[in-house]
């Protein structure tokens, strides 16, 4: 396999062909296709080339291309509303470990992508404030 | 405001200075805020200077900046578990109709996003391949 790809990972052995998928598309860095279990019609995946949990140690340059990417799917699955969702942490639903960008198509109630709590967590000015300082801190 | 710019759209009179918010950084093409409704602490939005509803109206160049941005911005606010997100249209919870990408914490079961719904369709293997061959098609 690839440098950065790893033995272990299913999606890395869907990139290495050793496992098959209907593939849409594939450039140098990123590989698209069908999701196997999908919650809507035409719900797609998109997956940087490069072996990784999560989101924030991909590489810039394979993130730059996913959402130029996602939008092409989008355009080609023809929905109208649809969502991209990308989890990271089991925690936060992620069920493999190999950085996934769901396009998702939501063209009813009944399927796709569902939202069952978004808790509106009381923050007052002050708080924000805080906030805001130790991100830019961190930057 | 600018070309780009909708004068009557709640985040470009964000962009343009007219409404306050609780900036994180900005660059030429995109603007990094608190949400001031979060649904976990440091949950930030990430939007595009160029009005529209749709992510794949916007044009690349915008959109291959966002997501090394919220790469940045997971680093910075320190969450290790977290979800990205962006919805399109109102049946996939969009509630402001300018192009938002969501970088939500998940620290716990009571904050950040919940997923509610992800029903499975069943799609026998004939149905999928149809599918891959009219995305392929429409790409």
């Amino acid at each position: 396999m690839s440098n950065h790809l790893n033995d272990d990972c299913i999606f890395c052995k869907i990139i290495n062909g050793e496992i098959p998928s209907f593939k849409i598309l594939e450039t140098e860095l990123n590989y698209v296709f069908l999701d196997i279990g999908p919650t809507a019609e035409g719900h797609t995946l998109i997956i940087p080339k490069y072996h990784s949990n999560r989101m924030d140690e991909v590489p810039d340059k394979y993130l730059a291309e996913i959402l130029p990417l996602a939008k092409k799917i989008a355009k080609a699955i023809g929905c109208v509303d649809y969502n991209i969702l990308q989890n990271n942490g089991k925690i936060a639903f992620q069920h493999v470990f190999h950085v996934h960008f769901h396009v998702i198509p939501k063209r009813n109630e009944e399927e796709g992508l569902g939202i069952g709590g978004w808790p509106r967590v009381e923050r007052p000015r002050e708080d924000l404030e805080k906030t805001l300082q130790a991100i830019v801190e961190n930057l």
